[in-house]
């Protein structure tokens, strides 16, 4: 399929798939380099590297055929095929992701919900009902999960993290405030929603201070 | 305070002040940049390099003071001071963000939440009650905000985004998959929650090629 992909250009495969999807909802058949460029801004420059460095795509004049490209980068994310997941913590946080249902339309459907506060269990949160944590370690042996959902605390994040590895979890999508420390086989994505504002914040100041 | 601070290291600079927050709470008072490059995963002579760029601090062989450098950093993050916030949008991840109180400790505190949807106006949302979209020109224009947090559907993420930048909201952290588009003077941070669980969807099955 695609060879080696360098981390920045991974961080916009998305927004290719994204965009595309869009155009495709559009009625756009074909695009160039330059349109997708104006619509992503970046340079149509960029969009071809980034387009050439993933596929080998498009002819030199003909543009890109939307769907095709769209659905080449689908296969490329893994968003072809379906992706069980669990989450485990049943706060703010993995309640959301619970009742999110923009995950299921890529492929990615949550299967369980764990929390370690015993009277959480039971409770419907969507789909799901809230198991007791204790039940993680039958549920993992007896589904085929690819992606564990880890909102825990951050004082807890490493321990449950470890045991997840240790039951054959390899995806973790974490929402601790917390650097993981997993074998490299592992791959963990982070989401720092707490550093995320304190970008945003930053970013505000300095807007600001330059307006000034 | 601080000049000019590259993209790279800005998203760094929550970090830094997440890990000497915890060196202070462990009751480190002094770490070396070799030091604090092994608990952040970066080298020591890229730690110097972030800490000049982003204030001068340290004396060669001395270390770090932890409490002083997290206190600077903080500063330029605009931690030490209090930021109000409205979310707009009381979905699932709108009310996640309302209910979560690591945002306060920081000093981001939500003073209101609002939905277009009636029914779910005068609901208990943590400390909140939603209020109807109808009110937001009102409170904007009655209280001191800084940041809307933007959490509705992708469809009306952009009206609502020009909707509050003409309100003066000059600070959107937003959580709609959609690329808003605002005059230069915004600050935008975007949380693309599909985009992250597709890049760990990517990286699961780039490990999982690479180890076959």
């Amino acid at each position: 399929m695609a060879g080696y992909i360098s981390d920045a250009v991974v961080r916009r495969l998305p927004g290719y798939y994204r965009h595309l999807r869009e155009l495709e909802l559009e009625g756009v058949t074909q695009i160039s380099s330059q349109g997708l460029g104006e619509r992503m801004r970046l340079t149509a420059s960029q969009i071809r590297q980034d387009i050439n460095c993933f596929g080998g795509f498009g002819r030199q004049g003909y543009g890109y055929n939307v769907k095709e490209l769209r659905e080449h980068i689908g296969r490329i994310l893994g968003l072809d095929s379906r992706h069980a997941m669990v989450i485990v913590g049943a706060g703010n946080i993995g309640r959301a992701i619970a009742q999110n249902d923009s995950f299921a339309k890529d492929g990615f459907v949550a299967l369980a919900l764990f929390d370690k506060d015993a009277r959480k269990a039971g409770r419907q949160v969507g789909e799901l009902t809230v198991r007791h944590i204790d039940e993680l370690d039958g549920f993992l042996k007896s589904n085929d999960i690819e992606i564990s959902v880890l909102a825990v605390p951050a004082h807890s994040a490493q321990t449950m993290a470890e045991r997840l590895y240790a039951l054959g979890q390899r995806a973790i999508w974490n929402f601790a405030p917390v650097d993981l420390k997993l074998p490299q086989d592992a791959s963990v994505v982070n989401v720092h929603l707490d550093e995320s504002l304190q970008i945003l914040s930053y970013r505000m100041l300095q807007t600001a201070r330059d307006n000034a």
